[in-house]
């Protein structure tokens, strides 16, 4: 049978992630053990095929890759250390966000405790699991990588490593990441402009759609100024943006929307400008970020 | 000739915007004339065929369809006060940023002049000028948008009516482009912490690209739940997104990294879960949003 081939796999975790890690390994025919501190989660994951695990213990113990998709390296800590005894020779690859600290005191706890140790960030929604595009790095142990890469990709296609240090995953993961809250803040305001003029957000979608590729495309020129240390050539200077924000207060009185999370943003602008960073690129804001106030 | 059917065009102001606007029409065969302040910035254009007006006066008179790519509307009404006389029966199209106040009070000047008046919008930058997909909106006179869509087409074939209000275009505009500077502060800030690790920020732009990709895909359910008031189906909760508001204090001590600008955000939060939104979506900021604190 083909699924004896397969590498087993155990989940510990079940959100909404965790949940759709494990059927994609049951989906990939590996034979799958999950645990839920709420066990109830692993209902439609057992009607799948998995097996559900009695006890963490029993969950670390079935298979030789153990990937948890729990809430922070805390909760991850937390939960595998009644089965801290069977963790020697295990591969272990956290999933969950967290900061780099924390990917290393739970590299330091896990390999303390002979695990071989492999930490990894999933940069996608859970309907997303499994797709050919979807992006998971990794950062750790190289051997661990080599090995499982196979069974990794089962998790998404587009599947990395990084680099030894097992806090990689962790630094990009904030590194990336840290642009969605402040990007969905900007969207959600511009909804409520709308919705302040009786017009449906869906009519913009298509619009802010194009507009993070605009961003996208500008990336690249962005990332070469700041590895070079060189802002003068600017496309899009500090005072252009700081001439723009003047705007935004217009805004936020016209359509009665609390603008107040823009003061900071003009705040760093004003603070580059008076680093003599005015006709600059905007890019060069990354210098005031070094340097906190 | 062909260039005798093509309809004449003016352009006033030659920043980088303006002259790849001006350098596309002069490329699609139009008569182009064109004017600026400072008038050295009109030679590249001269160059390749554009007629140079001495006055603003002259510049207006020479073309039925009227562009100004001025930095605010007080400019462009200060810009073309002394050719007021000449507005009659002509279109005026402003593609300056600013708010939707500042495009209605425009519009009146210019229509009390005779003027046909529609604003719009480029969302792109100047290097995507002319291409088939880059996005340009507009709203005001249909009959101006109907006359001359082919002709504003030049611009970016993605060129759409938004309806007869004449500050339409300046409000989608913010609403659209209100992700912008948080968005590229977020990616600065990671870059920031690349750096302290030594790490170049041109490794990172790969991910972050597909970060906004995974963004974009879930813009239109977060339009959805704001259009409907439904935030109860949530995938990423406002609860999960403060609980992660936690590692981005840890990541500016470690990275030695300004964070202060983070703080409305995690405000904002609060107030949600305040307002009974903590398992709700993410989206239900809107609701926020709303009520100015």
């Amino acid at each position: 049978m083909v699924e004896q081939s397969r590498t087993p796999v155990t989940v510990l975790g079940l959100g909404s992630m965790g949940s759709a890690l494990a059927g994609a390994f049951l989906d990939a025919g590996h034979p799958t053990t999950v645990w839920n501190r709420t066990a109830s989660k692993a209902e439609p994951l057992v009607a799948k095929g998995a097996v559900q695990a009695a006890s963490v213990v029993e969950a670390v113990a079935a298979s030789p890759l153990v990937i948890t998709c729990l809430t922070t390296y805390e909760n991850t800590v937390e939960a595998l250390e009644p089965a801290a005894a069977e963790l020697a020779g295990r591969a272990l690859v956290p999933l969950n966000s967290g900061s780099p600290s924390g990917a290393r005191r739970t590299a330091e706890w896990a390999t303390g405790r002979g695990a071989r140790y492999l930490d990894g960030a999933i940069k996608n929604v859970p309907s997303a699991v499994g797709a050919a595009d979807t992006l998971l790095y990794y950062g750790g142990d190289r051997s661990v990588f080599d090995e499982y890469e196979a069974v990794l990709r089962v998790m998404g296609g587009d599947t990395v490593y990084l680099g030894a240090d097992a806090d990689l995953a962790a630094l990009y993961e904030m590194a990336v990441g840290g642009t969605l809250l402040p990007a969905l803040v900007g969207f959600f305001q511009g909804a409520a402009a709308l919705q302040a003029r009786g017009l449906e957000v869906a009519s913009m979608v298509r619009f802010s759609v194009k507009w993070f590729e605009m961003i996208n495309s500008v990336l690249p020129v962005f990332a070469a100024e700041i590895d070079s240390g060189r802002y003068d050539d600017a496309a899009s200077s500090v005072n252009l943006f700081l001439a723009g924000a003047a705007h935004d207060e217009e805004l936020g009185r016209e359509a009665n929307i609390d603008v107040a999370w823009h003061e900071p943003f003009r705040e760093l602008l004003e603070r580059a400008v008076a680093a003599g960073h005015g006709e600059h690129s905007i890019s060069a804001l990354t210098e005031v970020l070094k340097k906190p106030a």
